[in-house]
């Protein structure tokens, strides 16, 4: 696999740093040792360009010799459809990690991204609608924290399946709603704890950094 | 592919006929031309067993041969895998349809559940919380609504993707959500009008009836 090129944001402000998806995509490639080069794409000005190749403005998308794909979850089965470290190339093991991919992406975080989107909002008015999605997440969360208190890794061994869970999962980062899940909790702080998790954290925020510098410098500013 | 098993409840109440999720797998096998036998476990106690096969005590699984997987999502991508009429095997074709599966469980359909979940609990309170919920929802349909407006199907020719995207859209049913995105509303309309998923309807909608009727003969009730 040759001439991978990861498509991002040129700049964020510093809260969504640490947490851009492509951090997920970084973290894949770091674990697999395969190397990669950046591009960006305006956050301020998703033009008519980008929104022709990724339909809600987002990033991260993945050029891979002729093919682009857009979607995390999607770029990470593309790559551990030809990388053996990332998901298991026989039949049952790879199905074992496509059944935690989608409980990572569909079950886990549809439950999760509505209490963070009412989080940012800063609402926490207890209405019918709003206890429904919070017994959603616990229900979800329960069931994950049986799992995790049985295993260090979803399916076996570390796959491309645990950075998405361990993703979805971190959401809930500088929040307590993990306090009563300590396996949960557990298994974010032992996957963040890997050394390609590290090294794509800080990749990704070297590259914000670099563009708060090239915006400050007297050049002039980057299209952010 | 023999021995094809899909696992689902033996009876719900009438409103979620039509809409359990066994139904994904039945219109991907019934696409695919894949026959299949049904095997049941109870909605109202959905025992040890079951929680150790599936942690959020849902449907639909899928045995077939030794490999037994849950999530419809992953369901879909494993039946996508060995058999093109689902899924191209060409890696370029490939990775369009996973971009689009992705797209449809992990960007649109976690942006509609939180409002079929406020709908269901009869809330509309205009917390801050759920405007921003209600965004969210109204940008992941323009994003749609642009893609769909060019095109039948999500990548070229229908796929299991498309399986997935009018499965999420069919949340709508019965609202006028999808009112101001015709071209969304004419995606769904194309994609249930195959006689794949009629068939998959029909059959999921009969094998409910079939358990009624078992319950109310004299013999006694199934485990519903």
């Amino acid at each position: 696999m040759t001439g991978l090129v990861l498509t991002t944001l040129a700049w964020v402000p510093d809260f969504p740093r640490g947490y851009v998806r492509d951090l997920r995509v970084r973290w894949a490639l770091e674990e697999a040792g395969l190397p990669y080069s950046v591009r960006t794409v305006s956050g301020k000005d998703r033009g008519a360009e980008h929104l022709a190749r990724q339909p809600f403005g987002q990033v991260p998308i993945l050029t891979d010799g002729d093919i682009t794909l857009f979607e995390s979850g999607a770029i990470l089965v593309h790559l551990g459809l030809q990388t053996p470290v990332l998901m298991p190339e026989d039949p049952k093991g790879r199905a074992e990690v496509l059944q935690w991919v989608f409980a990572a992406v569909n079950s886990v975080e549809t439950a999760a991204l509505p209490r963070i989107i009412c989080d940012f909002a800063k609402d926490d008015t207890r209405t019918p609608g709003r206890e429904a999605l919070d017994t959603y997440l616990t229900g979800r969360l329960d069931g994950m924290e049986a799992v995790l208190a049985t295993r260090d890794w979803l399916a076996g061994r570390f796959s491309i399946a645990d950075i998405l869970m361990a993703d979805a999962f971190r959401l809930f980062d500088g929040t307590d709603i993990l306090a009563d899940h300590p396996a949960c909790q557990g298994y974010v702080d032992r996957a963040t704890a890997r050394p390609a998790f590290q090294k794509a954290l800080a990749d990704q925020l070297a590259h914000f950094a670099a563009a708060d510098a090239q915006i400050a410098a007297p050049a002039g500013a980057i299209d952010v």
